[in-house]
């Protein structure tokens, strides 16, 4: 198996030319020591540590799996030590708050850092993800006691964290759950209940596992208004944080699943477990969503990053693979047959891929710089517009994001052909680990509801307007070179297009609540679209700037005009079905009985 | 993991209702005993052995998959016997030729029964299917010695048969292939050289196993002109069909792949094998392509059946699960919460699960009735006409119905959610066990690339017109029932559109060979946008009609009625994307270097 080599001239293309990471990082306050050689030094470490200790353990972690016995889980071999090199190196801690022992560095580069840990190694990666969401809960939400006890061991990587939500008969519909917390004198907790589909529940990779668990007080409302968030480690710790006894927390099984075999997937049982409250009692699905929102964010990566680690086989093997003869008849007379890189169609695979991944990647960071002026800004104006976008991008991120990469992981398996559905080349795998980020954190059906009705229809649109707002004010300003003209226009109409369409969804919904879920998963769709095509306008507005073609080759920056004008002409298209399916409306939908199906 | 349970009512009206199969049928010489009664006896019996034989099984051989020791291999647990069974109940012959045991029964009864065998457990599916395709190319191509000595004992399952092309440098481009043949005085052959990818190449199931190998003899030309056919037992046998000695042919190993794990995927070596000509000199692929084409057509069944099986499980599943509320508040107050199959965004995906389901299945039905025209017609102009189409179709039965098979598959995964992932459903191994189909006999891209090229641009669009003629006049001969008139615009604007840009496609090859390769997925895909938009008109047609209301209850036509809606408002715009996608050319495609990727 090949691999994975991170992909550093794009990210720093990205970075540095089309986000101004450095400009834009140090005008903010707590940021202005950043400079663009620190976060490439960071950068290229990362990419160590990716291509040299996760990804060699990619494909014996997904033939081992985790085995469970007794109650407890062994890890691939090499993960154990992989984590504590892992965590030796401080990369839990990356954008930890200081106070506690975090750096503090900001979201723009923890996407970069993320994705390139989900396509070494996405089995491996969830654990330190999951743990750094977690650990952002609990620095927002929790009390000063219990941030001081819990996070510097999350921050430094002697212990994990994970995010107990859902139980056997509540996924979604977290409002129905039945896990309980009962208070006791000394104003902890006692929860009871079981969870299932947490993610590293149980494992050997450390010797503390802290879960934070969504459970029901016994006089709260019988609905998401009346969860609470609780702390609950599975070995007790004291003040000074040493561990003291076993709590009331057991992992029941594992579960036998399509991918990320290398990390367990546990069932987890409380029995009269001692918890610690975070946050306020009944504001637990609010502290929660911190984490969730972090996560989601974080998914998007885990399908840009998948995408990436199979474009990367897909083309090296389309370079080498010789089958049959170019369009025009013999390319390379004195061989056999011509790379099949020379096809038009296995082109069109690769170009739709890279395309995807680049825009993808930018949306990434796009909403990774909102999420910093969230954080960071002083001003409010700029933090407010910044909030809504976030709000609006992230469902997009999460959804359309895991959408395109599990869908680039099927093409790049189809570009090797049989020798993609054999295990050996790890493009199988690479669909399998890839599949999971459609579904957990929350479905991308339920990413498409959220866009479409909390972040549309509720504000009235007034989300998309900053959007749009956004993407014109964008447009006006550049200085536009002939070559592009035709893509700015498209991007204008597309713009108008969906604003047009916005308006008309949030007036159906007025009349039929059913409008809002009928026309959700095309909407996030074309959203999508859209802002790839936005993405793709900033990348090609970069690429030729001045500065740009004073630091990257000409031949680099020609292939990123040339794989943008194949996203206009070739995936931008795909706007005008959805268009065309969204307005189709509710009708078709309801119209069935449930026994009709 | 619940039961497939064959749509035997589906089946029966599209059979019955839209395809008229006993009318058609018994016009055909050598057909004229069929009736209705012995066709749903058939499909009856077939429903059986699928859900109490074939599908109790399909779980157990993704779990344990096939075992290599020592050059044998060893199947799941329980293939044996119920190859054995299945065997004994003459399924082997259905469509065999009488003359030499076979059963003489038509496709358009082969495409269900294959759909019902995919859509139970593929991987057994895949052994007896196979077979058939052998015993096809043997009946019209090898001599009567040939055909005596080895059809019956491949209808009666005593042996099975393969299929032999690929090798390790040689796979698409079959014209490099290396095994060679060389002529013996007695009129055998010598062959030697090594073949990959090779299903069911060694396995426990029968005594013998039959290969059908592509090789070079010694002065042949150096490309696919220069392949003939040889059949190549494992054990030899007389003329009397006793074994006698076993045959230079071994298995070097098998592959670990992404599913259908049941099913043996082999390295066949043959050393000084003994083989027998099937055909002429030189002439081996021709042979050979009457079994890819039968099989090209089976692949799309695998496609269409699997997802029936995954419809089948995420219906029920939607209708149990309680989550949330409908969109107008609580559908069931009396419960925690209101079934998903409640909410628009899973009616979507079910529908769509449903509408190409049922679609793909008509598709393939009809394309096997102008196979069967081919075959047992004696009128020359419609067999003609009949030929052409088979050749259009047979592309986009399999890389249309096969892609959308997948997705319907990744769509009823998604319907479970978490669930879908965890292996105990099917509706993950669903998802890996479809995913061959878009591989295997020609990957999709090259059914495209053949649909466009051989069977569009080299005929000058001929075939097309053959297509275009009938739809027209098809819908000339409706009595437009008031409710269709929108969806009959809408298809014969579809075939107006598709028309233009056949001819246009046709021209831009004649300057630029590369368009061709450009235009060819996005015209598979467009074309199978529009020949489900056919189905689903003539499936509405039927519905309508007065035959149809007297067998089948309202409920059920209505159903068919509303989800037909839902084709041409949400499905059915993706065409309009896709004549723009291919309109773009190859511009963007080409203008990269191989090393700008």
């Amino acid at each position: 198996m090949q691999q994975y080599q991170a992909p550093l001239e794009d990210m720093r293309f990205l970075l540095h030319e089309v986000f101004q990471a450095e400009t834009f990082l140090t005008s903010l306050p707590g940021l202005e020591d950043l400079s663009a050689e620190l976060l490439d030094a960071i950068l290229e470490e990362v990419a160590k540590i990716s291509g040299d200790l996760l990804s060699p353990l990619n494909q014996i972690g997904d033939r081992q799996g985790c085995r469970f016995e007794d109650g407890s889980v062994t890890t691939p071999t090499g993960f154990r030590d992989a984590y504590r090199t892992f965590a030796a190196g401080g990369w839990g801690a990356l954008t930890g708050h200081p106070d506690y022992g975090g750096q503090g560095m900001p979201k723009l580069l923890a996407v970069l850092f993320e994705e390139m840990l989900f396509a070494a190694n996405s089995a491996f990666a969830l654990t330190p993800i999951l743990t750094s969401g977690a650990a952002l809960a609990l620095s927002l939400h929790g009390s000063e006691s219990l941030k001081r006890r819990f996070l510097p061991n999350l921050y430094s990587g002697r212990w994990t964290g994970t995010m107990c939500l859902t139980e056997a008969h509540a996924g979604t519909d977290l409002g129905i759950m039945k896990t309980r917390a009962e208070p006791r004198p000394d104003g902890t907790y006692r929860l009871t209940g079981s969870k299932i589909f947490i993610t590293a529940g149980e494992h050997d990779l450390t010797e503390n596992i802290i879960h934070f668990v969504l459970a029901r007080l016994p006089d709260s409302p019988a609905s998401a208004h009346g969860l609470s968030l609780f702390l609950v480690p599975r070995t007790l710790a004291d003040e000074s944080a040493e561990l003291t006894e076993r709590n009331g927390v057991s992992c029941g099984s594992i579960e036998h699943k399509m991918g990320i075999h290398g990390s367990p997937t546990c069932v987890i049982n409380f029995d009269a477990a001692t918890g610690y409250l975070v946050g306020e009692e009944n504001r637990g699905l609010a502290c929660m969503f911190t984490m969730m929102n972090y996560e989601r964010l974080s998914m998007g990566l885990q399908g840009i990053g998948l995408a990436d680690r199979s474009y990367q086989v897909a083309r090296d093997y389309a370079r080498e693979r010789l089958q049959g003869r170019g369009p025009a008849g013999p390319a390379r007379p004195e061989q056999v047959a011509d790379p099949i890189i020379d096809h038009p169609d296995v082109r069109r695979m690769l170009l739709t891929m890279r395309a995807n991944i680049l825009a993808g990647r930018a949306l990434a960071l796009y909403t990774a710089g909102k999420l910093d002026t969230v954080k960071f800004s002083s001003e409010e104006t700029q933090q407010q517009s910044a909030a809504r976008l976030v709000e609006l991008l992230t469902p997009v991120v999460k959804a359309y994001c895991t959408d395109r990469g599990f869908q680039d992981c099927v093409t790049g398996q189809q570009v090797l052909g049989g020798h993609g559905y054999v295990s050996e080349w790890g493009q199988e795998q690479a669909v399998r680990d890839a599949r999971i980020a459609q579904i957990y954190e929350g479905t991308n059906g339920i990413q498409a509801l959220d866009l479409m009705g909390r972040k549309t229809v509720r504000c009235k649109a007034e989300y998309f307007q900053v959007l749009a707002a956004e993407v014109r004010e964008y447009l006006a300003a550049q200085e536009t070179q002939e070559t592009l003209a035709p893509y700015v226009t498209s991007l204008a109409e597309a713009c108008s297009a969906l604003e047009s369409l916005t308006h008309r969804i949030v007036e159906r919904a007025a009349a039929d609540p059913a409008e809002t879920g009928a026309a959700s998963y095309g909407y996030m769709e074309a959203m999508g679209v859209f802002l790839y095509g936005y993405m793709w306008i900033r990348i090609l507005c970069a690429a030729g700037s001045e500065t740009a073609s004073g630091t990257y080759s000409s031949a680099y920056r020609d292939a990123l005009f040339k794989t943008g004008r194949f996203y206009f002409e070739r995936l931008m298209p795909r706007l005008k079905s959805l268009l065309e399916e969204v307005s189709a409306g509710a009708g078709s939908l309801m119209a069935l009985q449930a026994d009709q199906f």
